[in-house]
């Protein structure tokens, strides 16, 4: 079976692979027809898709653990949307769904890599943020990445951004005893208070290592690391015997040329046994009838906030990419196309 | 009860703080009566005096998980030596034990602190290296810090060295499927193909990471860092994703005065999810029983092999520490004192 629907998509490709920063002309807009559905598969029109850090990485051209973007390729990463035709059994016109072909108005993709998203328990948007991949990183990775325990003090950088934030409140609800969070911005740091962080600065005002010395005065059992650099360098000198560290995110890196030269005090991890573990989300969607059902009730509950900086229109996804890693969102950088 | 017996002990007392490497102006041998045993203390002719890595980081005045070494105070370290004279019920004059007052031709020490050595097992010595500390540290290392899995590939830097020339051995027993081991002297490199490594190069002939490459061309699953600076680096360059770092030692450093601008890839480990972790032996001193009755039968057997380098007296034990810091040794360093 085919489909008869034709529409017109618009899509982002990478034209350029960026030297450092990215540049607005590193992208373009372009035109695409949606291929006609196979069988099996769904046409669904975008109503917002997501801009992350870890696509800066996807724009050079190194192996990783998802292959590098392709130039003049359209790019990919999370959406949700409404299913606008299916020949598939499992999905209905109408349906609202997450899957991975973002950057673009419309997609076509196998039903089975689409997720029926849950608008009872919190809007669309959430599921790019609080309830989909950022928030299952925030959440396994303190369940398993760095194994919380009952009265652990829990320091996260980046905490005002998409996962940091959820990191942050989680904590707490996981039974850390106390939760120190940085963010560059004086409205970050308030907002991270206002979310029941015990303490929070702003890492422009004081060498990190100062300020996280003067809020945790008895060291740290777990740093949750969205930043790398001087904040991971920080943490190793406060983090106390068998602390862990997880390595979820290196945001002051991702556009350098040459490669940072830090942790320079990585041998504080022999004498205090420090566990430091990467994370990525994928290894964990096991857990996410667990997390859907524990942290939706936390959403639910009104115990778990969470924020989204919203771009509106296609035309604006690239900006929106690059002031988020800037730092220029708080909680969740989306982009909203119209419903 | 007080003991009657006199008698005069030279012991090694560290007299400045080294800036850099040390100087054997930064020790002084001196003459001191041990103190008279009261009940429950032995006093130990000590035989053989382990001279290892981390007591460099304990000439530092620096927070660590020992106390630093006192000025114009006996240095400590591993010792094994015979009872003269007991004042405990656990042990009798002509008992031989391992203890941790070393750098002193004479200790008196509690009984509890004083581990009986069987001699049946293998020579007295064998208990500073492949029987003690040492040979824990590589076990519990492997075994835990390392989950170890059959068909792994192991990479170990400081192969040569009392704790590195285990790992590759044990490894293989353990059910690795390659070992690779670094080293930097090309007789080293001998000695480890005459142990069974799978490999093996000097890493003063070219850059770590490409002899590694070479050595290793499906990459490594497990990396012991007895090394850390350019080694590190590699290893992350190299390891498979899920790949385990044994942080154990990072002798590259131990002199530096500026700290190390090293791994510059750390970042390597989000996406390849890498755990890096920090071992001490004092960690897994539960796992002795089963370490010496396995690793005990494996050099009964002679399917692990040890090697030691034998500095002659109490004067030598400063240069054999600055020697062995420097690569001077193969396998355990120890100082004799006569019998």
């Amino acid at each position: 079976m085919t489909s008869g629907t034709s529409v017109t998509s618009r899509e982002w490709q990478l034209i350029a692979r960026p030297h450092g920063a990215p540049r607005p002309g590193d992208f373009a807009l372009r035109e695409a027809a949606p291929p006609a559905l196979r069988d099996g598969q769904v046409l669904v029109r975008n109503l917002y898709l997501s801009v992350d850090p870890y696509m800066r990485r996807r724009m050079d051209d190194v192996p990783s653990y998802v292959p590098p973007f392709q130039l003049d390729q359209p790019m990919e990463g999370g959406a949700v949307g409404i299913v606008m035709e299916s020949a598939a059994d499992s999905l209905a016109a109408g349906d609202y769904v997450q899957h991975m072909l973002g950057w673009r108005e419309y997609a076509v993709l196998d039903a089975e890599n689409a997720t029926p998203v849950d608008r009872a328990l919190a809007p669309v948007s959430a599921y790019l943020g609080a309830l989909g991949v950022t928030g299952l990183t925030a959440y396994a990775g303190l369940l398993r990445t760095a194994a919380l325990k009952s009265g652990d003090v829990v320091f996260v950088s980046g905490a005002a951004g998409a996962v940091g934030s959820q990191v942050g409140q989680m904590a707490t609800l996981m039974g850390a005893s106390r939760v120190i969070g940085s963010a560059g911005a004086d409205d970050k740091v308030a907002l991270l208070r206002a979310y029941g962080f015990s303490d929070a600065f702003n890492y422009r005002d004081a060498p990190v290592v100062d300020q996280l010395r003067r809020a945790a005065p008895e060291g740290i059992d777990v740093y949750f690391d969205n930043v790398g650099g001087e904040h991971l360098e920080a943490a190793l000198d406060l983090l106390n015997p068998h602390g862990r560290v997880v390595l979820c995110g290196m945001i002051a890196q991702y556009n350098d040329v040459e490669p940072a030269a830090a942790p320079r005090n990585l041998i504080l991890a022999i004498n205090k046994r420090i566990r430091l573990q990467g994370l990525l989300a994928r290894d964990h969607t096991d857990l996410r009838p667990r997390f859907l059902s524990e942290v939706g009730g936390w959403i639910r509950d009104g115990k778990l906030r969470y924020q989204e900086t919203i771009a509106d229109g296609i035309e604006s996804a690239p900006q929106a990419f690059l002031d988020m890693l800037a730092g220029g969102n708080t909680g969740k950088m989306l982009v909203r196309l119209p419903g």
